[in-house]
């Protein structure tokens, strides 16, 4: 399976993780509830993308632990806040931080978890930590303005594709990019030369996110473990909604009074007969081509690029 | 006028904090109540102590700027998150940022001010960077753990003077004494060598704080412009609450039920009884005094120490 090739990286990730938790630090209304937010699992899909990029690029991956540490503890971060600004009461089958202990320590973990982040990162080998902290920074505002995008989003009546794809790059991909190029960096590549694997996460973070949207309204409910259709349920503006909005907004706007399970059924066969289901997986292989495109920048060749492809394969399937 | 003096270090910070803005960015959900809040005003305390101190250990003011300004952003960050959990409606006599542009908005700016602190702070000389980032983490998670002892201790029915002067000491009094060590910092000093200019301000900062308290009870409304015993009216744990309850706990806990008037009349005349206006007076010289020993420990001796003293005066008034 894919997923274990991948333990290579996800282990020593997941214990430095737990060697570096905060839970005996006090006051404990503080860290009681990071240590449990933290806890709640995940993917880890960045750091270890992180730290296997160190390594194609020549460092032992403790040498990018500390930026992985601070892209997993960043990445917590934001979903605190961003389950404050959705109102999400669950996480991952959980109760969301603030929750489980109110809108003040939603805040002030979340900020907390922010430092901290920035304190793995100072970690980080001495002459790479200027650029680190500078493309660290910059993909934090990104992460922040893509945010305020999604948000803006929600309140307005129109919003165009080419809209919504740069929204999802700033709110997600360009984290999984600044992963990559993090990991280039630790391992003494200027950012220059990390350019190319910053374009390949980020490229392939919008292609993720597509085939994302994609799969909750047309995925397989048993292999997703969500239900079908789940984003138009909650009125969410997908990349299907809005292209459906744009080509056949007047009969979208007339499912708006029907019972969800109607409105749902309804929205789902109007993208299937506006071909949206074909189309957005296309547009997913654009981006992923985008992303696999970017590699021939690399400095060393084309030696390097497999683990790369196999990693683009095993985040949106081999079928694609 | 003392305060004229500052004008040096104020009118240069003034000029970059304008001239580095964020107000022309997108998306202006995000920045525009930002740029409300950054206009608020503030004596701009920090900042300027900051660019003094580094003037007195022999660099030329501008390289502090990133510095200053990332301290003055931290500063407002911390005032827009805690106004969020404080339920603050007013700063500075304006509404505060979450009550003119809704939580999420306080949430995701003071976000994006927090990273704007770090981007300002990357400015500084290269050498200078990675002690000036360890000691501005390690100080934003202490401002983080005295935000949250404040909270718990709203919620005990007993804290101890001691671990209100830490409580103090964390979430205002280390900001202060950062703000002197980076000046330092900047200029060429190790960690070591500043030291002294960090405990100057942790100390003054712990002073400032005690006299703010017994301002706010004992003196004088038209000076101020606060209520006289607005403290006691919000049942603010002051260090003079603490001490009243500590020793006089009982006849304390029978205002409580007063109509809101007497019962401050009634609290202040018990401070009074209990000799706490001379003893916390006491109390913030014996900070104050710490803060001017500690400038023994300058590695230049006692010829620059003219400007920290007048600080502390200025900060602290002449006459203590």
């Amino acid at each position: 399976m894919a997923e274990l090739k991948f333990d290579r990286w996800r282990l020593p990730f997941e214990e430095a993780l737990h060697a570096h938790n905060l839970a005996s630090l006090q006051p404990s209304g503080l860290y009681e509830p990071i240590d449990y937010f933290m806890n709640l699992g995940g993917k880890r899909l960045r750091p270890v993308v992180c730290l296997a990029a160190a390594e194609q690029c020549g460092a032992p991956l403790n040498q990018a632990m500390g930026a992985a540490l601070a892209i997993e503890w960043f990445h917590n971060f934001s979903l605190v806040h961003d389950d404050i600004m959705d109102k999400a009461p669950l996480r991952r089958g959980q109760p969301t931080l603030h929750e489980r202990n109110g809108l003040a320590a939603g805040v002030l973990c979340g900020d907390r978890m922010l430092v901290q982040a920035y304190m793995f990162l100072s970690k980080s080998p001495e002459s790479a930590l200027p650029n680190l902290l500078n493309r660290f920074n910059q993909t934090a505002a990104e992460v922040c303005d893509g945010q305020q995008m999604d948000m803006d989003f929600e309140q307005r009546s129109r919003v165009s594709p080419k809209e919504y794809i740069e929204m999802i790059r700033l709110k997600t991909a360009v984290l999984l990019g600044f992963a990559l190029e993090a990991g280039a960096l630790c391992a003494g590549w200027s950012t220059q030369q990390a350019e190319p694997l910053y374009r390949f996460g980020e490229q392939l973070g919008i292609a993720f996110q597509i085939k994302d949207d994609w799969l909750d309204a047309f995925g397989d409910a048993k292999q997703t473990g969500k239900q079908a259709g789940g984003d138009v349920l909650a009125r969410k503006k997908t990349w299907l909604w809005i292209q459906a909005q744009q080509q056949a907004g007047e009969r979208l706007a007339e499912f708006d009074a029907l019972a969800d399970a109607e409105r749902v059924k309804r929205s789902l066969d109007l993208f299937r007969e506006l071909d949206l289901p074909a189309r957005s997986m296309e547009l997913a292989l654009h981006h992923k081509k985008n992303a696999l495109d970017s590699l021939a920048g690399l400095p060393q060749g084309t030696g390097k690029t497999q683990f790369f492809q196999e990693f683009a394969s095993y985040l949106l399937g081999r079928e694609h």
